[in-house]
């Protein structure tokens, strides 16, 4: 076959492919990537997960379940400085979002837990959060019928596990994905998903170098950075990021680059939620990461940028839960607590 | 026209007047009637009553909303003797059920408030409760253009008070009504709806004396009588009922009667949360209120009529609160609160 033959068929599918090209390629081009929805291969398993979630009989206490601190209604988090545990006790830090949280490399401010599966049984067990014992949350959920039929389903088990309790809560909290922000509808084509304002906010976002750690889906979560790393951050907060798991000095005040998908639902910022708003977690980036004073517009293009990042809420029936019966513990919380 | 023309051409819708009007007439016979589905006129209002119902920056700590202690997970009580309140203060009394409670006659145990719309925003002020004010509640929901456009929408206004905040959660609370249990299909007609050992219990319920109090289609509600009737009730909550509203010792013990429906989802029983089970909420019953002891049997088949009450839980996706912004107060559950 002669070039010019090659060329008269090959010529429309080229030019086709190279229009469609150049768009997927921008988008893969841009240092943040939309979020997809989730793929739910194990539906009962997040079903459990869900009523789990969102029920406090797994406290001490019978108040407080994960949906206390990371409420769903609220993009995932209290509103708090930091969060109310057992007994009104005052939280080490502030309480992150849990949407989007399958994206972490690793959970928790200073990533002490490697994934959510490990990750859900923590604030359950901890004296000043949930503060229950797995004897007692596996007393509760194996007292009731309607969890164990379906631990019985998904697990094969007549007697669930706090592992399997933290596995199915994972299994929830790996479908609260927030797909289709304006900012996602920009990446993927529609021009006019944000305005020239929010877009001036995103290049300056990138030219300045926020990207350089707030990346990927999640824009952020996928590294640990020196909070204070041009100029240092004093915090009445004694956390010491990294370095409170590996006890290693040069992890001091390594922090897991917090996730801005949404962060306009959750004022206030930072692992001790010092910032109060957006402008002045912007500001104070600016200083203590970049060395950067932003001018007022600058901070107000970054912060009409960031709101761009809000995405679908998660939508599902409010849970029922499984009904206490006779053999289903009674919590006291007013009863006095041992020391542990 | 002769009789017998009349007679031919009667005959058949005749008699089917008469089966239709034997059932119907049974149902109505009945000292209990069947729940109906609400009527939604006002379906905006509904829906900020509902936002509103689950935003705990209602109260002074940004953690507790109505539906903390009103779970609607959980048929709608928190399944503790008494509630938790702002900085983990110890409830006076047993959280009633949220459920239904349009159909009791006042609300509270001892009746203080006349309706829903005068109820909804006395836990929102009581200081051992939700302890805002109405300030403090009226800054927060006018921050939010999310919240003052609903406002304007339903009560025309640019700035919501606290009587429409109470005036939209009791619109909310109204809708929640659970029709459609087994006992309810009984009394429409299906006599397979329930077993002989429930209608056993039921008949029980009503030849006892149970229903002299709990009847109407709440099954309670409808009346204040005294806990205590025959045997003495000794608790040691100080509660004593109306007479802490009239201050009238006549009135010591006279107790609002609480509604049994899906009475089964909610233990522990009683003013005081005394009764730990339906069982032993029936046997108190039996000897305080009737001076009966009843065998295991009789107790069994009463609770087995109770389980029957159990109807559709309200069900609609968990809501999306307006989020905070920069003018919205920060709560600070922390800080110290000045007695009032």
């Amino acid at each position: 076959m002669s070039f010019k033959a090659i060329h008269a068929f090959a010529v429309l599918p080229l030019a086709l492919t190279f229009v469609l090209g150049t768009q997927a390629r921008a988008a893969a081009q841009e240092p943040i990537q939309p979020l997809e929805a989730p793929k739910i291969t194990n539906p009962a398993k997040v079903e459990l997960g869900k009523q789990l979630f969102f029920d406090p009989r797994l406290s001490r206490s019978g108040f407080i379940s994960c949906n206390s601190c990371h409420n769903l209604s609220m993009g995932g988090s209290d509103g708090l400085k930091v969060s109310i545990g057992d007994r009104w006790q005052k939280g080490a830090i502030r309480a992150p979002t849990v949407l989007n949280s399958s994206l972490n490399l690793a959970q928790f401010w200073n990533g002490r837990a490697k994934d959510l599966e490990s990750q859900a049984t923590g604030p359950l067990l901890n004296p000043i959060e949930m503060n229950t014992t797995s004897e007692a949350a596996e007393l509760m959920v194996n007292s009731l019928p309607g969890y164990r039929e379906e631990f019985k389903k998904v697990y094969g088990t007549d007697k669930a596990s706090l592992q399997q309790i933290g596995d199915a809560i994972a299994a929830f909290e790996t479908t609260l994905i927030t797909p289709n922000s304006r900012f996602d509808k920009w990446l993927k084509g529609d021009k006019t998903a944000i305005t020239d304002y929010e877009l001036a906010g995103y290049e300056l976002f990138k030219s300045v170098g926020c990207v350089a750690c707030h990346n990927g889906p999640g824009v952020g979560g996928n590294s640990f950075q020196k909070f204070g790393l041009v100029n240092a951050y004093k915090s009445p907060n004694p956390s010491q990021g990294r370095a409170d798991v590996t006890h290693d000095d040069s992890d001091r005040m390594m922090f897991k680059v917090p996730l801005l998908r949404n962060v306009a639902l959750i004022p206030p910022y930072f692992h001790d939620g010092s910032a109060n708003t957006l402008t002045q977690a912007v500001e104070t980036m600016g200083w203590l990461q970049l060395g950067k004073k932003f001018t007022a517009d600058q901070n107000a293009q970054i912060v009409a940028f960031l709101k761009t990042l809000t995405g679908d809420q998660p939508t599902f029936p409010l849970p029922q839960l499984p009904p206490s019966n006779d053999e289903t513990p009674r919590p006291d919380p007013f009863a006095p607590v041992a020391q542990k």
